[in-house]
């Protein structure tokens, strides 16, 4: 079965407690004499939208997750005692009135045969615990009380304390190799599910038939979750970096771009591809196509431990600049003079990348949303760097009319544009090619398997309409 | 293209001003003298998974809807003044910084063309526009003020109002024609869903097979929402009344049930069907089928104004105490002694059904979660039926371990029940039939529009075998 997971990790515990050492360890580099500390994590609870009885989906704590490896089960804690190193699961008291709606939940046997911890208990045996620590003199950090607000061993805790958000950060930011195996596993059903799409095109009319078939290959392979709501456009609507709409019709339009990732078990992937509606790519899509392919290319052999994330955006910048200069979009300077002016930033918008993890814009970035320079200003990635994270690789370039009127009412960039040469490019609305990398001790590796190469897209949507109606299914 | 909605509302507008009328008719109703009143509803806003950028989806509120007809628009305000009867719509102020990544809003021009509402204005409008109000000595009533806490106008406002609350879901409580056309056309794409899972067999060897073909043909036909996470389990997990792993294997196993419904535009419908996986009814999963459809019939023939909804489950229960005599499950009794028993409430522990519209539960149903009849506890709607309203008629009969054990540790109830004959049943799991009825002047119309017809079922169910892995698809 697909959704068994890595069969690598078969046999082998979420390593929780090697995450809470890691926080541990961070956490006294900054706080050097805290030895007498705990920490002590709510997951995320069961809510309802509002006037109704309609659960919220539950979305796991990403913060509780490291420390802890559980996905969904609602309600639940988890405290570490930095000085004996011992991690204590406590589940939700079992509600018998919801037993008959849901079943037996996990039991306390369970939990510790399932789970990297050392004790498993209900939450009843909170309360005393914690009184217990703080009469030990012991310090109990927390992230934020919100979930227990109202419990009375909220009290009992230190919320919000910078140097272990620090730590927490820190140690998300480093993935070992049991979380690198579930972003692969993650990277492969997103594959799949793209490579789906792509064959799909004879039953793919409206945008929404592209979300419908991504989401379908998804929680067929086991990934009930996507890392995030897939933006799936065509045409013109291709130029809007977040479109979230996904119901135009997708008809006599040449381009499409889908940005869809699935999760497994809380850890996210994120893949953009884009490929030709008939298969044939028109001669302005490959030009940008081609355009951000080498962009995307360039960047990725710069990765590696000790590369600031800033050169390589800017990096993809130049190359961006070149080509554009080439296909006549860019006239009138050289290539250091259109850099200068910052013009490209209306072309290529957003940041390079991101770190990719338990959250698909993952934490430890640092950005800076107030950042003079307006090409640094949306990077979320201002660190260099470092084995062990991981990071997309995701240059875009957009035609949008909104974008535009930017440059066009700045004399000192709008005078290297082409206006002429822009238009042709319209019904392009945007490309980006986008895949995950885990940076390595002396390089990088492409966790994304999903192919970019225009050529075997076109193949793959050209085989999709030449099956017809019934045979694009990927069945896995 | 299927997703433009029911045809027969075409250039139609949501009557948002209807029904603001409706609610001041009944809030009238109860404070008779407060014609110098209005409402201010606000609807739902955008907001962040905690410590991360990632949006919760959208959910719009459902009073907020009532007042509007707005979906996906989020941090919009709705303001009825009852002494003009005019509707106002706030819109939230443009934010070009995020025009960027998500395009143009609407705009006033195009929100006062497509929504039924007097006037529309942006957000900065409201505080100078309820000052004003509150100056004219007109009451400002809002069901609460959570999404604008911190500003300043949540001061003019009076929150809570019972009245309010009252007319509000007693307005919703009636459906009208443009309503009924919006649940009608869930029920189309629902039906169409459902008929797509039976049909898809070959490839569903896993809970989730099916989970993924529901939410595939939804999302297809338009309705990228659900109205709830749909259950989907197969044999024994059929007994858990809302199952939500949907991830257990489906081999050798004899039975399923799925209860899932699209969502139309807010408007739900909420549907389970039952079939046997090898397109074959087992004797025993028949028995249990044919005793559940008695009951959901019996009842249906009784749907019709001034009915009470408490009659008809109690008369649920009755038709399944003749079956299970008939069936040996119960010996012992009489009808009416077994009846007095109660014990059929660990075979059919639900209730018969609830309200639906803009909520899968919806308003007005005043259920008494503490009634000391353990076989009405679950009723969620305690009062006669009434021309308009919309109630699931969805009886069930399940055999789970848990459940029986409350029944045999009750000689009372335990002296009923032949065990034998139970665990011969224990393999089905449990069958659920749920269909949506709209309560008409003079007796009932079923809005749900796929069969439950055992052998229709099993013609679907084995067409689709014939046909093979590739040949289960309804492309609409």
């Amino acid at each position: 079965m697909a959704m068994e997971g890595p069969s690598e990790l078969k046999g082998i515990k979420y390593p929780a407690k090697a995450h809470s050492l890691n926080v541990k360890r961070h956490f006294l580099s900054k706080k050097k004499d805290a030895i007498n500390s705990a920490f002590f994590v709510s997951g995320t609870s069961l809510e309802f939208f509002a006037y109704c009885d309609e659960t919220i989906p539950l979305r796991q704590n990403r913060y509780f997750h490291y420390l802890s490896g559980i996905n969904q089960i609602p309600g639940c804690y988890i405290l570490y005692t930095l000085a004996d190193q011992k991690l204590t699961l406590y589940l939700p008291e079992i509600d018998y009135d919801d037993v008959m709606w849901s079943g037996m939940p996990i039991s306390l046997k369970e939990a510790k045969e399932k789970f990297d911890v050392d004790v498993v208990e209900y939450e009843s045996a909170i309360e005393s615990k914690l009184t217990q620590l703080v009469a030990d003199r012991i310090v109990i950090y927390t992230t934020d009380t919100e979930n227990y607000a109202k419990k009375p061993f909220s009290k009992l805790v230190r919320a919000g304390d910078k140097d272990f958000f620090y730590a927490l950060d820190e140690s998300r930011l480093i993935k070992d190799s049991y979380e690198i195996s579930m972003m692969k596993y993650a990277n492969k059903i997103t594959a799949n599910s793209h490579v789906a799409v792509m064959a799909a095109q004879p039953i793919e009319q409206n945008e929404t038939h592209m979300h419908a078939e991504f989401i379908y290959h998804s929680i067929r392979q086991g990934s009930k979750f996507q890392s995030y709501d897939p933006i799936c456009c065509s045409g013109p609507n291709c130029g809007t970096l977040h479109y979230m709409k996904n119901d135009d019709t997708m008809v006599k339009k040449c381009s499409t771009l889908i940005d869809a990732g699935a999760d497994w078990e809380c850890y996210a992937s994120d893949v953009t591809r884009c490929f030709p509606i008939s298969g044939e790519w028109t001669k302005e899509h490959m030009d940008i196509y081609e355009t951000v392919q080498d962009m995307q290319k360039q960047v990725l052999d710069g990765i590696k431990p000790g590369v600031s994330w800033d050169h390589l955006h800017l990096l993809a910048h130049k190359v961006m600049i070149k080509h554009f200069l080439n296909l006549g979009l860019f006239i009138n300077g050289t290539e250091e003079e259109i850099f200068d002016s910052k013009v490209s930033v209306w072309f290529f918008p957003h940041g390079l990348g991101h770190l990719i993890g338990l959250d698909t814009h993952d934490v430890g970035g640092y950005p800076n949303y107030d950042d003079p320079d307006i090409r640094l200003r949306w990077l979320r990635l201002r660190r260099k760097l470092l084995p062990g994270m991981v990071v997309t690789d995701e240059p875009g370039v957009y035609f949008n009319d909104y974008l535009l009127e930017n440059a066009y009412k700045e004399p000192k960039m709008a005078k290297y544009i082409d206006k002429d040469v822009v238009r042709k490019y319209m019904n392009v609305g945007g490309v980006r090619i986008e895949d995950d990398i885990l940076v390595t001790k002396n390089g990088h590796e492409n966790l994304t398997v999903v192919t970019s190469d225009p050529e075997e897209i076109s193949k793959i949507v050209k085989k999709g309409i030449a099956k017809g109606k019934k045979g694009f299914h990927v069945v896995v």
